[in-house]
């Protein structure tokens, strides 16, 4: 059987019945990190992201915004779950070929988050490779009282994004800001019930939440709020690699969220019954197969 | 400037001026693990290593020791710092056409050292390539008692190594044991002074020690033990992949060793002027540059 018949996501499954943790584990495969014990009061979390040239970037592509990326993805993923990034290892894959100047401005990239977030370059690897490949690991850490996984969707619960969606190809997909500061503030003042950041796009990724947390949604078109670099519908909802936050709270909370920050939008609401609807502009409800990006 | 001119060394050196870390990072860049701050007794580790499919091994391998050395590179660099791995998160590049047999075995390769040494697999990222990539990043622990870095070899240490070095190539480079069991009974018993996993080969991997403990060393030819896969000397000082623990400790701790444990051979002895003499069987001795694989 080929993996493009089983899927990335098909794939994931087969490897969680493969793989055993003990009970310092707290959440292993399917989330954005893992969560393991770490203090009385904390959680660590650990995830990897890797970035590989012909399939995430081109080699022509500035170096900088690369490894600015590279460290952003990861960033990202501990952002969604309530943490705070801390320790992080660089592992390149590197053609003999390359520049000294190339790797020197891919730090420099690095180097831009990692500063702003306080994060540790703490080692890494290199290797020699036919096409560049930069793979980065973060170690993190939570509040136990912060944390919040995908599964946690509560009936009910309203449905919010952090910023415009959709067109992210066009440029923003290197030079985003990893949503730290929203994440921090929403776990810090509010009960939020479920999150992820959405990097396959709006319908898959709120489709991880569904699934994991046995539940189904309503979404309405109009209230999606859009980026000017979408073309159409269909990138607002299925572009992928926004790398805005998707969260879910109860109606009270969501009021009390949206007394005070205009930038959180609202955009649905959560179902006990599986599925997810769409309702569009003409109030018609439709029911969605859920798409985006995988990776064979 | 390419980076062949400047060297994989070379590199390291100059990513080790662009990184900050802070007062948490015991060590950072530079040895085979990071060691970061963790409780009142113990470090955490923190190391990741890449395979590559045409650097690293080749399409036709069997995936099944693939994985294996895939997890075992990574076991290998927390055992030479006295630590036992805990965690690991495996990130996986695949062609569209990989096969799912392909990923099963090897993640039965990479089960195999999990469960013998109780490593959690928590996570991971999987990624469509062109090539098979395998990066597997690990956190373990060390107690802050049984430490031991690259840079702690001093004047008239002896230096021992913990089995038959040269021609892994032929195969025992897929299969090895990490040295997990004796590193513990290592750290456990004696004062070890430093230690690192021999992946470079034994001239290289020693060469880290002295230039980081600012020392130099002579070693006997004729005292280093010799797998019956190398084909000649310059194998079994400078094939690499080895991941025998090589390590230095003081003269009577040496002598106490030595009447415990046959298995692990004393090669030479640690000096203070810096410089690498072989002696060889003639007893004549000449001064040698260090060399070994290098991956640009």
């Amino acid at each position: 059987m080929r993996l493009g018949i089983i899927g990335e996501f098909g794939l994931i499954e087969k490897i969680k019945h493969w793989v055993r943790t003990d009970g310092s584990v707290i959440k292993g495969i399917g989330d954005d990190c893992a969560v393991i014990k770490y203090s009385k009061d904390e959680y660590l979390l650990f995830t990897c992201d890797a970035l590989i040239q012909d399939v995430d970037f081109r080699k022509s592509d500035n170096p900088y915004l690369v490894g600015r990326k590279a460290i952003a993805v990861n960033i990202s993923d501990i952002a969604a779950k309530g943490g705070l990034p801390r320790y992080a290892l660089v592992s390149l894959g590197l053609p003999k070929k390359s520049s000294f100047d190339y790797v020197r401005r891919l730090y420099q990239g690095i180097n831009y988050w990692a500063k702003r977030f306080k994060i540790n370059i703490v080692g890494g690897d290199l290797s020699g490779a036919e096409k560049v490949m930069i793979e980065i690991s973060m170690i993190g850490f939570v509040k136990k009282k912060s944390l919040v996984l995908r599964s946690g969707a509560a009936e009910n619960d309203i449905i919010f994004v952090s910023g415009a969606l959709g067109g992210s190809i066009r440029g923003r997909h290197f030079a985003f800001t990893p949503r730290i500061q929203e994440a921090q503030y929403l776990v810090e003042n509010f009960k939020i019930n479920s999150m992820i950041d959405i990097s396959d796009g709006l319908l898959q990724d709120l489709g991880h939440i569904l699934s994991l947390s046995k539940k189904g949604a309503v979404i309405y078109e109009d209230l999606i709020p859009k980026s000017k670099d979408a073309h159409n519908l269909e990138e607002v909802l299925g572009m992928g690699e926004d790398f805005e936050l998707l969260f879910t709270l109860p109606f009270q909370e969501a009021r009390r969220l949206r007394e005070k920050r205009k930038d959180f939008k609202p955009v649905g609401y959560i179902t006990k019954n599986p599925g997810l609807i769409l309702v569009d502009k003409n109030l018609s409800r439709k029911e969605i197969d859920i798409k985006g990006f995988r990776h064979f």
